[in-house]
């Protein structure tokens, strides 16, 4: 199996940081979260550690505004401001295919991957709450299976529309009058069950062909849908046992799909605290962790876990939450991970509580600089992950952290890239351009114009 | 009746320039269209002028790709994008409100007035063509009033969003752990015939409140939009007469609403040719027009009229075009404009195709700089106009040409500023900043809450 001898870095920007209460922190910038310069620093600090890509979250709702950092600017727009002040470094947006019409997405990450001269990434989810379906004038947020067959659906109809002009249609000759070659031109004709789209597509095909197609879900449908669309898998995964068993499982429905081993680059979460001894780090976590108040605990793990823990005490055990393929709609395999973790480690609801707010029911890493190295190489080389995307607790200082403290003991070991030596986000991550057609399906192609 | 002594006004950018085959122009830049560095060009070159603003067309479609300039970047990414390489000029996208969720524009032009601290305009259109329709799986373009009817709802819908945080919600209290008030972060319940949204938005209220809210249409349904919502009425003129009677007629309907006649800025078109002497300029236009190919006549007027207009031949008179009221559903006020003036000046359809594809049926100016200063000092004086929306036929040159050229004029002349005086938009154009509610209506209140 052709695997590259480095790791892909992303750097995951969620809010003044990924710490539930980060914002909190001394050092956070809760108040520029509305700020351009905000970000434009954090865009060049991952730069500078040569990271792959930074990655947007999105959101489409706010709640818990008094004890919660809440509010996101939009991260297409935002990250068409970014490819302004950067020169190498991916931009990747997640962009909810269940909130959206295909030809506007198709467009908007056309856009910003000609505005960044190709190193857009898109990171593909379908939502999760009912509170964002209520901003949609629906009264409910579609079942967690059926949300993934309309994302199939979505996302063959952008690729189809990206693919609508021709690489080679633009012509542009001022004498003969000709703009583009109308046979290099096309409409679609896409006609799917949930979503109808005629093309041609108001942009030629973008630079990378398509945006990288970036896929956050671990659950059966989500590894389905990875191994059919996804060029990169964002996972939360706990231990290197279950990531390894993820890594296999992914791969095998890779192969069964008849794609190469190497088309697809699996990116676990991790939220590193980092200290100049393990001491430091842990007083650093503590610190942390007692900002958070017994008041979110409950609401926060009941949101995290889609049931209503509220009536449970702090001190008790986590109840058994019931299978959420029946009870509820979101987050099917983070559920399977809390269950896990709190019954493997006897946690009381306070205790796994603060664990997860923390890092959102992704790896935690508290130590040096030297044993987080150490244990993103034992991922790597045992062949759990092939990079990591890194969720800093706390913004911009638990990024600073890394790209100053950890980058450079990854590129002495050999591990990662001391300078960028391609230019788009594809190069970065080792994908080819896809051809026009790459990821249409037979039972997706178009069946008839419509009109 | 308070009325600013200064003109407005904008750069409409339009693919290579606004003439239709000024892509094919020798200094035309078509081959820069998806490239960022053309729009950065631009945009320092307007903000150089000081105008008020730039601001981007935008089509939900392409065709006729052979012989015309197509394809445009999605304007709210592409001004993100400029927010970061300009410090006043005013930032205004085109955006349809018939091909998107409330939710989502009221979140990207949020974004937008975030990013760029307050210079974000939004030129509110409702689409025109079946051909957009088909691109949003559906079968038709919705009727003329239906649309202006499902634009005021939507309009009403997302300023409610932008009012779902006081301006003063957010805290950001990092020792109490308050991030935001909750009493100041509301849902706003909206729910109305074509579209609910619950809320609250998922971005603070922006920082000019409400973007600057533009419109673009003429006709009755248009006036009464714009009369109601609109802040700036960008419109086709083509005489000092037509546009005088127009301005009193928006200005009665505004008074009819309440509303104070510096609270509305109409701002015709106008596509300039300038030469250093008349004769310059006309040898300017006629090598325009010469680049009109017979060919693209009969469909560009069919287009422009929703008429089909082949089966005439070109060197005949316009026919009796039917009352669009009745037998089309686009463009009604630009219909009755062409009729006029093929009526008026006896043209022929190739005469008249030629005038039209060039300025689009806006009014097209061709001479000195002076005498293009003197029409727009009359047009201002003569209270037909409160500034222009100045389409250069061909991208850059002509807006060059009028920055360097006729800027300066108008600036002796005490007509436009020679420095910006404001930070926003809305200081740029006189423009209060609205309080929240400002253009709710009784009617499109909330009824209930919906799920």
């Amino acid at each position: 199996m052709k695997r590259s001898d480095q790791l892909h870095l992303g750097a995951f920007i969620y809010y003044a940081g990924h710490h539930q209460v980060g914002w909190r922190h001394p050092e956070s910038r809760a108040r520029d979260l509305f700020d351009f310069k905000l970000y434009r620093e954090l865009a060049q600090t991952a730069e500078r550690g040569k990271l792959d890509m930074i990655f947007f979250a999105d959101l489409l709702y706010v709640q818990n505004v008094g004890q919660a950092a809440a509010g996101m600017l939009e991260p297409v727009a935002l990250l068409s401001a970014l490819s302004t002040v950067t020169e190498r470094i991916g931009l990747t947006a997640t962009v909810s295919t269940t909130y959206n019409e295909p030809y506007n997405v198709a467009r908007k990450m056309a856009t910003l991957d000609f505005l960044s001269e190709g190193r857009a990434g898109w990171n593909i989810v379908t939502s999760q709450l009912d509170i964002e379906a209520y901003n949609y004038g629906r009264s409910h947020h579609p079942e967690h299976g059926l949300r993934y067959e309309m994302a199939r659906e979505f996302v063959s109809a952008v690729t189809s529309l990206w693919d609508s002009w021709q690489d080679d249609a633009l012509v542009i000759d001022k004498q003969a009058g000709l703009f583009a070659d109308e046979a290099k031109v096309k409409p679609i004709d896409f006609a799917g069950q949930w979503y109808s789209t005629r093309g041609p597509l108001n942009v030629p095909r973008p630079p990378q062909g398509y945006p990288v197609l970036i896929q956050a879900g671990s659950s059966g449908p989500g590894q389905d849908f990875a191994a059919n669309y996804g060029e990169v898998i964002f996972t939360a995964q706990q231990s290197l046992e279950a990531a390894q068993l993820f890594y296999r499982e992914v791969h095998d429905r890779l192969a069964a799909n008849g794609r190469s081993p190497d088309s697809l680059k699996i990116m676990p979460g991790l939220a590193p605290i980092i200290g100049d001894t393990e001491e430091e780090a842990w007083l650093k976590y503590r610190e942390l962790e007692e900002l958070i108040p017994d008041s979110v605990i409950l609401p926060g793990l009941s949101q995290m876990l889609n049931f209503d823990l509220r009536p449970y005490p702090l001190d008790g055990e986590l109840p058994d939450i019931p299978d959420p393929v029946e009870a509820s709609n979101g987050m099917k395999s983070r559920v399977k991970l809390v269950m896990d973790m709190a019954r493997g480690e006897q946690l009381s609801i306070r205790q796994i509580g603060r664990r997860l707010i923390g890092a959102r029911g992704h790896r935690q890493f508290i130590g040096t600089p030297e044993q987080l190295a150490d244990t993103m190489e034992e991922w790597f080389q045992e062949r759990a992950c092939d990079g990591f995307n890194i969720m800093p607790p706390v913004l911009p200082v638990h990024l600073n952290d890394f790209v100053d403290k950890v980058v450079p003991i990854l590129q002495q070991r050999g591990l990662f890239r001391t300078e960028y030596t391609g230019h788009t986000l594809r190069d970065h991550l080792g994908l080819s351009r896809p051809e026009a057609g790459h990821f249409r399906r037979e039972k997706e192609q178009p069946v008839e114009r419509r009109a």
